[in-house]
């Protein structure tokens, strides 16, 4: 089959790998109809060292079930399912808490002999616990916000659930990528009454102020925080998405938040260590959030893109067939693209 | 009248300073009848450049309301009442939804032109707001116990509280002076079922046992992290109450607590970064706590105290007159004592 490997920073092809086959008696095949690049794939597409082992890239997909193991019993050949970016088996102690990218049979797509999401097909390991059936058919419009459920609507909700939103707070969400802008729909679903997205690209902020931001604050470091802390009479805040994972986004949380209030970060850190000292301690401020325990959430989430309340697919804005996914990289990675959507 | 000043680290002495007046019609004067030195004292006793303008000391204290300005109502000359560290408005924003260490009006002892806590009378800025009564006599056997709501019972409850400690729970405490045995008292009370204590001073470990530590780790660093993992199935606890204020105490924290859980910070952080990137964010640890609004745990636990369902004054373990506080201090400095009652 044809898949997506990643040679070294900017090097990323479409090659020929070996078809996926069961290899444990949880496992399924599925042939993937709809898969998309995540900003996540980015880091390692700006930093990979050369490699002959590359990596198998991609971790948000839908496919068609094609062949189970002996020990699958949720799904079937000819279902359509969406798969979280890890999978787990969803029967331990940490998956039943709702935390199961800490599952210990949980892994990453592309890594250690699986497959990653943007190829033909895909091995999926524990697939009763991994697989989320979808109650339409692969030519369904509604596929690309069904997909969104595997990672970007996740994280944003994770952001906001764990953050504590609550019917009336006040809400900065930062960053206008397309996890910020899911993070603006979570933080709408969950009854948050202002939403201040802080990013300073139009056209995605323009669509943030659709999907629920009340405020749009372009600026960024001191002039962010200043502007922020204006327009809620000085205090901050009482939550802060935090999507984008750099440092200086996290002081810019810090410095919007509330006494007492609590900042959630759900980009994956580039940075070892956050300031966090005597001023963070003395206005109780609390540092919560991770990686998106995706799995969790998807069944929460999946009745309000299936009644068309919401539509986390907007964040696509191109289209792209499996060979063309070079391409895809380059526009995500120059902001020319949001979110790169991929048919194989 | 006689109070404590420190004039440069080590050299704290007890001299004649002005009475205390009412300054404004808010105000109290009481006349202190038990105070005692924190652990907190003793970071400005160690570090205190030289000063021809002393800090005044003390924010432990209970006394008896001498005198009060026009605007106050909640007390009267003669009430017996006890104080918490941090002053406040209990009226704003912040202080009805127990925050009042945020309270625009909120100050410290022995700042500003407000008397410290180890002295023989104090104003009492807001009083209304500071002062909580005691159903109480002032030579009641119960006031040691009491006065450890003005800081340690609190600052450790609001601990265990930010940790969202709840029945059945299994929670680390971290560091064996006052505020971590009081931490342990404050697991117990809210129903934590396992309490591993991390501490290397026997005569506090034993009085933690007493106070409800089912699990004493002596070791520090990766040795005690080894420990508390052993204890726990290799997973670590889910609430981890830090009451150190140092970097390698939160360290340890971050090495002990389970994924998904929670790790509280109340002693005062002498670090202004902390480790918390990559690792961290794949295990959906959060980091909480702060500097604690003991106002706003004074009523939850002092029918605790009164019904001796819980015995915190028995972290204190001297007792000295005002003249010899500096002696108090020298004791608490070289650990001879855990924690020293002052009676003026």
């Amino acid at each position: 089959m044809r898949a997506t490997l990643l040679y070294k920073a900017g090097d990323v092809r479409v090659e020929n790998v070996d078809d996926p086959k069961i290899q444990q008696p949880t496992d399924a095949v599925v042939r993937i109809v709809l898969a998309s690049i995540c900003g996540s794939d980015l880091w390692p597409y700006k930093s990979q060292p050369p490699t002959d082992n590359p990596r198998h890239m991609g971790h948000e997909f839908i496919g068609v079930v094609e062949e189970t193991g002996p020990e699958v019993t949720g799904v079937k050949p000819g279902d359509l399912a969406v798969a979280p970016f890890v999978y787990a088996d969803n029967t331990c102690e940490y998956c039943r808490e709702g935390l199961q990218t800490s599952c210990p049979h949980a892994g990453q797509w592309g890594v250690n002999g699986v497959d990653g999401g943007q190829g033909q097909a895909a091995r999926v390991p524990y697939a009763d616990g991994t697989l989320v059936k979808l109650p339409v058919t692969e030519d369904s419009g509604l596929l690309p916000d069904l997909l969104t459920l595997s990672d970007v609507l996740c994280t944003g909700y994770h952001a906001a659930h764990t953050a504590g939103v609550r019917p009336g707070d006040s809400v900065t969400v930062i960053g206008d990528g397309a996890v910020g802008l899911s993070a603006v729909i979570a933080a709408k679903l969950l009854g948050a009454e202002r939403i201040i997205l802080m990013g300073r690209h139009d056209q995605r902020t323009a669509l943030g102020r659709e999907f629920g931001a009340t405020d749009i604050i372009a600026g960024r470091g001191e002039d962010g925080v200043a502007a922020v802390r204006e327009l809620t009479g000085g205090s901050g805040t009482r939550r802060v998405l935090e999507c984008v994972g750099l440092k200086d986004a996290l002081v810019q949380g810090i410095g919007v938040v509330r006494a007492g209030g609590v900042i959630s970060r759900v980009g994956a850190p580039q940075y070892p260590e956050v300031p966090f000292g005597f001023p963070e301690f003395m206005r109780n401020i609390t540092l919560t959030g991770g990686v998106a325990p995706a799995r969790a959430y998807m069944e929460t989430l999946m009745p309000h893109v299936l009644d068309g309340e919401i539509h986390p697919g907007r964040v696509f804005d191109r289209l792209v067939d499996l060979e063309e996914v070079p391409e895809g990289y380059r526009l995500m990675n120059n902001r020319e693209s949001l979110k790169v959507l991929v048919r194989p």
